[in-house]
């Protein structure tokens, strides 16, 4: 096991009838900037939920954060925060919303820097002051309403960059299953892909002996698996699926399966390539890299192959190389069986085309990734040539 | 699912060589006092690294915290550090010193109150001021270092009582696996039961359609039975073994997989009253009790026993009432496979004896217990006749 730090102090607030309780998280006299996306919170009643809770409290609005939040909405937001002296933020919506909040959280009480710099040079770390913030989750997938991790966009210039800070852990995050209830099955799909995938980049490496991470990885991919029809149960919905299904999102990614093992992130990283020059949809991406990706390192990733395929994917073959087949054709069919196609043909993206953009993006930039740091552009686009 | 909240802001620093971190861990002003317990730190070493990661710092120290912490030695440490104004306290040892710090860290600057209250009249929770402490842990086992909970005994009065509070989380705890290296094997063994029963006084009750927790508790009682044989190697240790036996008794009481299930904890209270009445080790007792609770309440518990049977214990049989006896069998099997007897006769306790006195004891209280509080004192005392 490789040393590690963890510390993740965010209050989860978690099941029905919770938002409730923002009326005593939220302190009393804060001047409360409600940060949301597109809308849809004053259609499902989860505005109002959030209003009626805030009766008392003095709130400012900042709706529109668009998915994959651009920094030029975040800077109005920041110059709203700093005019009307906002001191706490309250991010009601999914992962882009709350990214988009921990970088007016840090933002916006740092007048002497240029915001960028938070993200382009790295100096979130630097920074001491943050406006303090909770968020309502709508939208179970990131796991950012249970980490510090921030991935902000700017369309300007084509940049899709990520921080990280132990100070834009949110205060608390209030997760109430039936806010899910509203959303589209096919949004449901990606989530339980994408928590899935966060958890096969921080497991599907190579052994070093992290008996506990391993076995609290497994187990939540197998309860993805278990769970995944009932979460899809659209009509009446199933609370108790929906419980789950948004537990494990936020278990995913909250940084205790990935601590004290070598970490992958190259699935997510061509597939930030499919999402910027194609517009599939993230998790789409990556039900089309992962498998494609498995099948091309499983020489590197021949252990950890072996061990899930007979702990998660119930393939106990003797026979090592017929096993790792069985186990990469296993999980392309979990994500077929959610509605969640594999192949780029099957969304109308030409594989060689994609390969050659891939490989020319992964090269301007020098990328190697992978727990190797050796998936190059060429590896990408040979990844991304299989998955036809 | 039921509803929880979940909040756990304790730093782990987790590794090889991470003892010397606490130079930058402990406020640089601070007047720190060293708590700890019989002195063996002072044998193995550990005290020479603390003591050199603070040779900026100022140290008073406070030794002979025993096992089962005593309210009167915790009133001199009290006494201490209001005198000296000490204001960090460093605990360093297992769940005794752990939790006898975190009474001092509440008790030392509430002195307008009767500090007993803190536990005997669970005002922990509304008291604010603490002074803040951090962990070096020494003896994996309890968990305290990475949760809210401690445990205090009175000698005096023969009372042992609990109290919580998230103002006695740790801000730090590190955890270094070779500090386990000097542990004779008899302490790791019970470290291994405790987390062992830790984990299944939070998971084997009755279902709530809690995938997530199931699964990762799950993982947690998997991890330990296959890490368990080396974890006991002695000669030379096996420091992933270690890193995995320290980590997996850190996850087993976190509130994690407790947060939104039932939880039972009736064998602990039974434990207790037989390490009261006869000594036995804690983990001793739990080994006593665990196979035979179980076995008592099979119907009570049949569908979370077919569950743990055939996923935890590899049990698949179809005929149910096969399957719970095997599945039983096969966990008093391993703690006997660790060199933990698993009857009272084995450590030379008549079993009519002590399901007497416990009986006694308990309805004196008037105790009910478990995840159903229907475990009254004549239950306890059957669950004590089977263990023969």
């Amino acid at each position: 096991m490789n040393n590690f730090e963890f510390y993740n102090p965010t209050r989860i607030i978690f099941g029905k009838g919770t938002i409730a309780k923002l009326s005593k998280r939220v302190p009393r006299k804060a001047r409360v900037m409600l940060v949301y996306g597109g809308g849809s919170i004053k259609e499902n009643g989860i505005y109002d939920q959030v209003m009626d809770a805030l009766k008392k409290h003095e709130v400012i609005e900042f709706g529109g954060v668009e998915a994959n939040p651009d920094y030029a909405t975040l800077m109005k937001a920041v110059k709203k925060v700093r005019k009307k002296k906002v001191d706490f933020l309250l991010a009601v919506g999914g992962g882009s919303v709350i990214d988009g909040t921990k970088f007016i959280s840090m933002a916006s009480p740092n007048e002497d820097i240029e915001p960028w710099d938070i993200i382009a040079r790295k100096i979130a770390k630097d920074l001491k002051k943050v406006i303090p913030f909770g968020t309502v989750l709508t939208l179970p997938a990131t796991g950012s309403e249970f980490n510090r991790n921030s991935v902000i966009s700017r369309r300007e210039t084509g940049e899709k960059l990520s921080f990280a800070s132990d100070r834009v852990y949110p205060k608390f995050s209030i997760l109430d299953p039936e806010t899910t209830y509203s959303l589209p099955q096919d949004q449901i799909r990606n989530g339980l892909v994408d928590a899935f995938v966060h958890i096969m980049e921080l497991y599907m490496t190579y052994p070093v002996d992290a008996i506990v991470q391993d076995r609290q990885a497994e187990a939540l991919l197998m309860a993805i698996m278990e769970m995944a029809p009932a979460v899809l149960e659209m009509d009446p919905p199933n609370y108790d699926a929906r419980a789950n299904y948004m537990w494990v999102c936020s278990n995913a990614l909250n940084h205790l399966i990935g601590a004290g093992v070598p970490q992958d992130w190259a699935t997510h990283s061509i597939g930030h390539e499919l999402t910027a020059l194609y517009g599939l949809a993230h998790a789409e991406t990556l039900a089309v890299v992962l498998p494609w990706l498995l099948w091309y390192k499983r020489e590197q990733k021949r252990d950890k192959l072996l061990q899930y395929g007979y702990r998660v994917m119930d393939q106990k073959m003797q026979k090592y190389s017929e096993r790792i087949d069985r186990t990469i054709e296993a999980t392309a069919a979990f994500f077929q069986s959610l509605g969640m196609p594999t192949t780029l043909s099957s969304y109308g993206v030409d594989p060689d085309e994609a390969a050659e953009k891939v490989q020319a993006r992964f090269e301007e930039r020098d990328w190697s990734l992978g727990e190797h740091d050796d998936i190059t552009g060429a590896d990408a686009a040979a990844i991304l040539r299989l998955s036809r």
